[in-house]
């Protein structure tokens, strides 16, 4: 193997497969970034096992001449020793080229490089998808994630949970996440023929979220019964997929009507925000609120510190007066999902879930369980 | 004591007086922010006992009202809570009453904090400093402090080296920090009738430097045998001075010449970098330089990873060829100091101290000990 390379544009697809590759594994391949050129450009790929990032380089972008072969070939290098070095060259232009026993010649300048790298036929083999992929653009795919990634389960206890449920029933694609104290649900259209009902890794949506960044960008999406594919410009990220039943949530999410609250989203939200300051009694953050003919009080307090209490105002409130106690961080992470003006909270019950939906947004809601109050 | 003040302005000083006031600590009242207003305005203290920083808000600034006192009087309250209250609140301007018990109520909008203080008599008395102050421009001190700072002790098995040794000869202001492996010394005009000799604590200078945002501004600088008090525009910094002979930095500086190599600083600067990335086989973090009749070979090995081997032209080389190896972490901090185009290296010898100095600036040294070479 044998090229050279603009150094800045081999530093960005660096950084992408990066972000797969391993920190914390007995093997070494994992801890590489693999590199394949050929005639057509340069092929990255860096995976921990679980998500794996190919980015490619084309010869030739918007008209520009970025790699020159002289000898196609491929090659496993220790990923981050040569990030920080692409990173730390001299000149605009770097020349790699794969002498015997795998030791590659990192040249910029005056500055050679001398590394010992491994066989890139000892790299683990991507998955095989050939699914028939849909598509999303990314701007959609993007909000998706954030709306209902925070809630996914970050303890291993229950595996299933530290996933987001992919589900898609009547052309609509509902994802929802839940790390059982509270939901994220986010329906969208999805013209499909077939009854899907995947489990991606949260992290991996993550690292998707990351790398898509042409907001207008079609993202082709691809599965098998193991493994999902997304595909955009130049970069594929592959996830393995959760296996098991993700629990029933619409079980979960009260139908049944109580107490309706409109408020606006961002005045409640830094009210919430100033009394989690003093909501440190509890492992649960709790804040609680009292209305009062359309009046909320919020109250907070950490003993022997001090506490806080503090009124907001409802644009309206329907139903009967309510007292419920909360995690403030749940509710600052479910209203920060929420674009609305004005957030409506449906309340069912003083232990009861309570469910936060943005004013004349019916694609979304989040659910929380509340706490004792005391 | 009851005030109403603007937020912004409060802000500011809380998080002066925050940089001093300790994080682990089993006397409650250093934790706290002492707070005293009086018809002059509010001055808020932080304190870790080794740096008390003190940052008083007139009662007018610029023409524009900032405080206005409804009843003298002091609290103290836990500095951080106090500090994230501040920066939460609702509205531009709040207002603080302390009740009985020292309870201190905090109010903004609709939002009302009530907060247990402590008697602000408890707080330890900040030391009384009457000697006649010197005065150095903000700009030359940040200057030093950048240029010895970097060369102080980490290490607390010999405190004093963990200072930065201030000495006024023959008005002018030696400072020179070491940590036993490489020394920096700058030295500046400074007038003054006596003899000088105090160690500051690094730590204390780094945060002056911080604190001193306004470059033209003069700095007062006044001490006791044991205390130093650096004073500007409604900023006091308080710090101990550490106890004991600093040790004689002269002697170990060379005074004689083997090569003298003039290199530019960037360059070198940067090859350093790229070599310290391989340098990593021992502690050391050894990296080689070789001359040979002007050009410089740079390199640097990690075993079973791979090697560097660079070149740069020195611009000028003088005296018999060197070999020498150093580690690079020192050499990229000392050559980070120097402001100069070309760095002027006086080599005397395979394992002496050699020592870096800008072209043209006499007025600082930055010296290090080599290590061995393999």
């Amino acid at each position: 193997m044998n090229f050279s390379i603009k150094k800045e544009r081999l530093m960005q697809s660096v950084n992408e497969c990066l972000r797969a590759v391993a920190t914390k594994t007995p093997q070494a391949i994992l801890t590489t970034i693999k590199l394949e050129v050929s005639l057509q450009g340069l092929k990255c790929t860096g995976s921990d096992s679980d998500i794996s990032i190919e980015s490619f380089i084309p010869i030739e972008e918007a008209g520009d001449e970025v790699i020159e072969v002289f000898n196609a070939g491929s090659i496993c290098l220790n990923a981050r020793l040569f990030a920080e070095i692409i990173r730390k060259l001299p000149t605009d232009t770097v020349e790699l080229n794969v002498k015997g026993n795998f030791q590659t010649v990192i040249k910029s300048g005056k500055s050679e490089f001398k590394i010992n790298g491994l066989d890139a036929d000892e790299y683990p083999k991507l998955p095989t998808i050939d699914h028939e992929p849909y598509a999303l653009q990314a701007k959609i795919l993007k909000e998706m994630i954030k709306q209902t990634g925070y809630a996914v389960s970050s303890a291993e206890t229950r595996p299933i949970l530290t996933g987001i449920n992919w589900k898609v029933e009547n052309n609509m694609l509902i994802c929802a996440a839940t790390d059982s104290h509270r939901l994220s649900k986010k329906t969208i259209p999805f013209e499909s023929s077939e009854e899907i009902n995947i489990i991606i890794p949260g992290k991996s949506l993550d690292e998707l979220s990351k790398l898509a960044n042409d907001d207008e960008e079609l993202v082709e999406i691809s599965f098998t019964p193991s493994q999902i594919l997304f595909k955009m410009k130049n970069i594929l990220l592959y996830s393995r997929l959760l296996e098991g039943n993700y629990p029933d949530i619409n079980r979960l999410i009260p139908t049944e009507e109580k107490t309706v609250m409109k408020i606006n989203t961002k005045d409640f939200l830094r009210a919430v925000d100033r009394a989690s300051i003093l909501a440190k009694d509890d492992k649960s953050h709790t804040v609680k609120i009292v209305s009062n003919d359309g009046l909320i009080e919020i109250s907070s307090k950490t003993s022997e510190v001090g506490n806080l209490l503090e009124e907001v105002q409802a644009s309206e409130l329907s139903g009967e007066e309510i007292t419920i106690s909360f995690n403030a961080r749940y509710m600052i992470e479910a209203l920060r999902t929420i674009e609305s003006e004005n957030v409506v909270i449906n309340f069912t019950g003083i232990m009861r879930p309570f469910v936060l939906t943005g004013e004349n947004d019916a694609s979304m809601i989040q659910l929380i369980l509340p706490v004792r109050t005391v």
